[in-house]
């Protein structure tokens, strides 16, 4: 297809948002965007140019492209709600197989973007790895030019892999953030700003790109300090759920 | 003083390293270095252009400030070692007790890095935030002046803040790392680069400079995805260490 597609975008939420965003840079139409709440539906709308829809009836059937981007579990209570043939429908779940898309199109696929979105902060979506997958060579080479048209870092994988991705990436961002948010509970508890962490913190996260993590662990679980480790346990005694994070990692890091 | 401190370096592991080399880039003259091992008093020696040193008995009398960057266990067994009268010692530690430098020399100090550091990574110095504390007044401003020599993030911290310090950074930059090598891990039996997760951890560590690591919490788990939750344990359950991680951590960002 010469024409760029048509996209209606089904959902309002962090990737809803990012992925408009970056479509209408890209030159993208979206001609319509749905969400449960008018509130979202309309928030979204306004920043893509766009009239808002709840109903989900009503969606146009003008598009090419319909995009889901909601939270997983909702994924499939939109499918059954869907019937469109031929068009081509993507969802952009990490965990959601592809075939749950089958009911509503002969023509469909995944367009899953690896990263943390959050409302109020640009991404550079070129650099944003999308894993993507379709229900054969056709559709693949349409899912891989339209993720191609927002990033250029572009991943056939399957629903299987893509899965364990995503795992992977509760690990890598969610319960990093978590051990972030548990250093700055013991911060502020001694009045010290948690801004003295962050240069330690991005070193942390940089250092990985120069070798793999298990290689450049520091600290005293690594170097078998029992000293420091006791100290500290010591030190979360009144925290139980910190000091049984503290116990089990530092054990994992051991061995 | 107008001249500059003459420094001895009992130390030659990562902290010596980066600490040594910042002090020579920033004009000091660097004495000596002490390891216990000659390798490591060589390795280092060597990029300071000194002479190393592995019997601590023939440390020089002529250095102004002595500085111990080794690990925090062996730092006791140091200090009962050295009677430096007047010589102004600093530790280097995050745990340490400041007090244990006292039967060493009449001036003592800390300087803490709060920084984790590889041996062949460069670290801008300049921006490493620099924990110090010393044993009075005039001391302290000798040890604020040296270390806002190498650094512009100097700030005055007592032992017992200091201690709840380095306990918020094996969260922050210890146990995050671990979190990236049980992803890698998860990745590497899909045959995936690692390289894939690379933009997410660096996004991840950049989000919480605009905001509380709680506020920036994304996942199942505090989206309530119970199905999601309960897939991904089903994912884990050949990893008893990695599934356990994965339920207490879950459990603690929810609540």
């Amino acid at each position: 297809m010469n024409q760029k597609a048509k996209i209606v975008l089904i959902g309002a939420g962090n990737v809803a948002t990012h992925l408009g965003l970056a479509y209408k840079s890209a030159g993208y139409e979206i001609i319509q965007v749905w969400s449960k709440t008018i509130e979202s539906a309309r928030r979204l709308a306004k920043q893509l140019g766009v009239v808002p829809l709840t109903d989900i009836g009503k969606l146009s059937k003008d598009a090419d492209v319909y995009v889901i981007a909601v939270k997983d579990d909702a994924v499939s209570l939109i499918v059954k709600k869907l019937a469109l043939k031929e068009k081509l429908i993507i969802h952009t779940s990490g965990t959601v197989p592809m075939l749950l898309l089958k009911t509503a199109s002969k023509n469909y696929g995944v367009i899953y973007p690896l990263q943390t979105f959050s409302k109020n902060r640009k991404i550079d979506f070129s650099t944003v790895p999308l894993c993507v997958e379709a229900n054969d060579k056709n559709t693949e080479k349409r899912v891989v030019a339209l993720a191609r048209a927002i990033s250029k870092n572009v991943y056939v994988i399957s629903s299987e892999k893509r899965k364990a991705l995503h795992l992977a990436a509760v690990f890598a961002c969610n319960f990093s953030n978590h051990m972030y948010a548990v250093a700055e509970k013991i911060i502020k508890k001694q009045k010290l700003p948690f801004a003295l962490l962050i240069p330690l913190i991005e070193e942390t996260a940089a250092k990985i790109k120069t070798g793999s993590p298990v290689k450049m662990q520091t600290g005293p679980a690594i170097r078998g300090d029992k000293v420091v480790i006791k100290e500290h346990l010591r030190m979360l005694a009144g925290d139980t759920k910190a000091k049984k994070i503290y116990e089990l990692i530092s054990e994992s890091i051991k061995t």
